[in-house]
């Protein structure tokens, strides 16, 4: 298809293609004259992923990061995975302020390193999902609610169990395709399980608190 | 304690103390002179409350439907359970646009109804939860991975099991600290469970693909 009918199709505009395309996270359309050239399902797909990221508000820093991590494959699945998707948001506060300074101390996050051991998980301090755990087990702290560990422990076997419902789903047939699927996937069910989670309060509140009315109110 | 030591207790300005005061989202301490008042442990809680929330970018207006619902209880605890938490972002576009057109007709979100039948929960289209899973509904159906029946029967399983051991631990003792609990528990225990779910990902992959070495991606 031409480039117009690219635009048409995601609904991203034609300066926008064009700045994708010379910044290199667009791949090139196959050369049919001096000034036109072809594009396929590949760009169409591209352009969806650059929109979902960019409608996010990632940085085209943080886009070109996941792109590369698709386009050109290094070493294992795992350790391509983890660089696309630490370049999703939350963005810790200060992460990489310097990231020239490497004989800045390792930092600890002591919230999270013992959440993920209470659970028998693997603590890497460089996650940012480490960072965001532990500012939130604080914000927690500070509120005066803190995280007790028999509610960790069940958001810890709830949440493994969400997590591998969406690996079952991960497609196997492709690094790329693979890729894809958990930086979309990490960004468009985050909002799934939050809209969920909040019917699920309702739900369960509906049946266990309509019959209880207020108490005496006037008289407190 | 005095004015002076509440700022010191909680962090928050004394403008602050003083215009919360005024918009009475702080209730008055107690007149010991023409110019002096005491405050208690319930003007900490309440000012760590409002900073809690106006921190999330919430609207002073929402934060008053909060604080009012928690003050003035009327009816079933359920309601005012309702009231509070609908003043909670994300605020679905075009809601309550034009409030006093009352005959309006009611949406429908035929995505998160056909989900919320599909896991026998009730379809209440006021609630902005059910607007928000639509929107993520339609978000994955767009971007080409739409949520499967397996997926969200498993999601819906798990996330009612989170918000078990979140109601298991409402405090029953007063309506008021029940919408407390719930409402800053709504708030502060939804980036937990966002983190988690990223790392139990991590922790999955890690066990499962460590030893998947890239294909012959050069070759690609």
């Amino acid at each position: 298809m031409r480039v117009s009918e690219l635009v048409a199709a995601t609904g991203v505009p034609l300066a926008s293609v064009k700045f994708y395309l010379r910044e290199g996270l667009l791949m090139p359309g196959a050369a049919t004259s001096a000034t036109r050239a072809e594009y396929g399902d590949e760009h169409i797909r591209r352009l969806r992923l650059i929109k979902s990221l960019t409608s996010l508000g990632l940085p085209v820093a943080k886009v070109r990061v996941i792109i590369e991590a698709i386009d050109a494959p290094t070493g294992a699945l795992f350790d391509s995975l983890g660089t696309a998707l630490s370049a999703l948001p939350p963005y810790p506060d200060g992460a990489a302020e310097d990231p020239g300074d490497e004989d800045a101390l390792p930092v600890d996050y002591p919230r999270a390193r013992a959440a993920l051991g209470c659970l028998g998980q693997t603590y890497t301090p460089t996650y940012p999902a480490v960072a965001q755990l532990e500012h939130a087990l604080e914000t927690l702290e500070q509120i005066g609610i803190p995280m007790s560990e028999e509610k960790l422990r069940a958001y810890g076997r709830h949440v493994r169990g969400i997590a591998e419902a969406d690996l079952a789903e991960m497609p196997t047939d492709s690094p790329r395709a693979a890729i894809e699927y958990a930086v979309l996937g990490t960004v468009c069910y985050e909002p799934v399980i939050a809209a969920m989670w909040r019917l699920a309060h309702q739900d369960l509140a509906a049946r266990t608190l309509t019959d209880v009315t207020r108490g005496p109110a006037e008289e407190e």
